[in-house]
């Protein structure tokens, strides 16, 4: 599809014997009598692809901000349709719905990067404390572990859904510019193709997600037996507080406070999660299902709340991103971008949020007016966020993506660099091919 | 991105003058002195689109069923991971959530087959009858433009979801398929690069959704000045019945019945219209927007409701061929996947049926449980269900596709048939190179 050279196919062993010393036993050991002593934890083993995983929730962002700049730089110059006789006609980025398409997704590329950057603080200081401990430390190699688990499980749903949220975004840009998308001279073909690899490798993305969801279900145990939860999953202690949040008096200005925002995700999710808990121990101890047979049975309810989880991650990060901003006309902007994100995020999750109650549809309505509006603030500063990306004209590698905007120019400059237009017909065309092509002679 | 060869452009005109006599001019028309008239409905000008977007629903799917294919039989065949030490390991297609992710896109692909011999139907009638009425009879021509228009508006809704739904499809399937998927050898890079050009042709997918939304909210404003309506929004007619509908005392059993299902659909989408209705009356007669300004501000409602609609006219296509068939186990394996079709439909459209209070947040747990027993059903004939498509292994054109199953040896058939392994090598690569690049050496 992509990637031509790059061959992956399978291999298979009969009788091939390979010394005990050829394998790598930090963790998991083979004695000399063929003992296995498994490692402490089973994703110690997996430990090298998680490095992989985190520098691919970046490498989403590094993607989906090239794919996002062209498209929104071609609807910011095109023109189709006057919505009033006699007006020009409007371009292609002040129509709602495309706004709609495509501004949520230059949010989202915003998001991207701010999850990725949590992610890889998460990583440093978790592999170093492992690098650092003594396997014979019993108890620092506990701590270690806990720490791993929880990068294990978020890098698993950042990756994947970073990923497929990369391929969404280029496919969507892709089709926002029509004809032109589907174009050889506009780089989404290519790219579609060469990034999309990433949502089946270092970890499929639905195995990924699903090891997720089923982390969380175990979070979400080990705090029923008493165990204190940190990190990204600290929230599921508040969940008798949170299940009783609400909007307060002023829905309308709750909507637009971040703080609000966070909680009605950390709402929903510890709902669904416990709600998940109570199905798992139900089928484990009352229908003595095995667990394996029981994560199995949860398997739609394990990815759900893995995907939840972790939108609330990524929605959270850029708040906090933005909290972090100096204040002035910039974080205003980017507050916006945010504020977009993550009512878009609530618009596409209507059936979790109504599910669980936390707003009415009367509110889901004020929210699709809210995404109108942020669309229309964004929209302002499309421009701006996506040439902040700085990217090169030779990067883009799209005429009509070029910094410039006159991308009819740059387009026909393209095709005829690439097509010059010269004489290809054979020197006998107007004397035998002409008459025998050309219809206007059947009317003569 | 695909379709190499085929060059598509724009073209500019600057002070070219085209005679008048050149227009085609059987509805719209411009006199000697420059005056036009206009169809009597601006559709007709489109109309020779339509004959495009019919074949184009059909298509979706005549090229989904090969792809579903290949990740069907690739999905029996394959194993990965044993549930229980010493057990054989699992086929994917074993698995709860491979089952969901393929067996929905099975239905979805015979449901679009039912939908799209429905819209041909409608297609003949109508292009006959405006073929076969005189200009002139205003009554005749006024008759054959309401059946273009309900013909325009559902062949927009078609053409727009089943393409879309065939280009989810192949990517759905390959990222099944793991990196087999991806790989060359496996028809579905170049089979998406090819299709997916369809979502922007013929009317972009966007537009047309958009457009078939505006026409559900005119078919709902003239039901209020009281027009009789027919086709496929006659149930707009019934919204009061249906408003007030449930599923009566057993939900268990009513879930699992084709009538109360389609009740369902018809209950939401009529709320979900007339609710837009009653905004855009609003917009229009209190707030004294232009029509169009108003339809703007409603796109996402135009979209949503397009989108249910058209998912409506689906279901209910494939429960009424089904009910055409022929008692016996066919006919009630072929209702299995129909049920599969509409569950797995309410289960994605959950915030919409939970916004119009049709089910309650335990029956969407139910739908959740129900799916997944029809997706087991429909396992045990998932084979069979594809064998029936009868597509040749040359047209399948895939190794881990082929009718046999016995995958990993017509793979590697393929793959030594297309590298032949012959001796590529220079004759001097033992002496020059291979010390050279060859790391053995180096522990010599």
């Amino acid at each position: 599809m992509g990637r031509d050279g790059v061959d992956n196919g399978w291999i298979t062993f009969s009788n091939v014997r390979i010394p005990r010393t050829f394998m790598m036993m930090r963790f998991a050991r083979v004695d000399k009598n063929g003992n296995v002593t498994q490692p402490p934890l089973a994703q110690l083993a997996y430990g090298a692809l998680i490095g992989g995983r985190v520098s691919m929730a970046a490498d989403s962002f590094q993607v989906a901000k090239k794919f996002i700049t062209i498209a929104v730089r071609y609807g910011a110059a095109r023109r189709q349709f006057s919505s009033e006789d006699g007006q020009p006609e409007t371009k292609l980025l002040d129509y709602t719905y495309h706004q709609r398409r495509l501004l949520p997704l230059l949010a989202y590329t915003y998001a991207m990067r701010t999850a990725a950057d949590g992610l890889y603080d998460m990583y440093y200081n978790a592999t170093e404390k492992l690098a650092n401990t003594n396997v014979s430390d019993k108890q620092g190699l506990q701590s270690a572990i806990e720490d791993i688990k929880e990068l294990f499980s978020l890098s698993a749903g950042l990756k994947a859904f970073s990923t497929w949220g990369c391929g969404h975004i280029i496919d969507e840009a892709r089709q926002s510019c029509g004809g032109h998308g589907y174009s050889s001279y506009n780089a989404f073909g290519p790219g579609y193709a060469d990034w999309i690899v990433n949502t089946i490798w270092e970890g499929d993305n639905n195995v990924l997600t699903l090891s997720a969801g089923r982390a969380l279900v175990q979070s979400g145990v080990a705090l029923r037996k008493g165990k204190r939860l940190g990190g990204p999953v600290e929230y599921l202690s508040r969940s008798e507080e949170l299940k009783n949040a609400g909007l307060g008096s002023n829905h309308d200005s709750a909507l637009r406070d971040p703080a609000t925002i966070i909680k009605s995700w950390e709402s929903i999710c510890s709902q669904a999660i416990n709600s998940t808990v109570d199905k798992f121990l139900e089928l484990t101890q009352k229908e003595n299902l095995s667990l394996t047979q029981a994560f199995e049975q949860l398997s739609l309810q394990r990815f759900q709340i893995a995907r939840i989880h972790t939108r609330l991650y990524v929605i959270r990060s850029f708040f906090e991103r933005v909290e972090k901003t100096q204040d002035g006309p910039l974080k205003k902007a980017v507050l916006d971008v945010a504020l977009l994100f993550a009512l878009w995020s609530i618009e596409n999750e209507s059936g979790i949020f109504l599910k669980y109650n936390f707003f009415t549809p009367d509110d889901l309505d004020t929210i699709t007016e809210l995404v109108n509006e942020y669309c229309r603030k964004v929209r302002v500063n499309a421009i701006g966020l996506t040439d902040a990306f700085n990217l090169s004209d030779y990067y883009i590698n799209s005429a009509i993506g070029n910094y410039n905007g006159d991308f009819y120019k740059s387009y026909f400059e393209k095709v005829t660099r690439r097509n010059p237009p010269e004489e290809i017909r054979p020197p006998y065309y107007d004397s035998l091919m002409r008459p025998f092509f050309d219809r206007t002679n059947d009317e003569a």
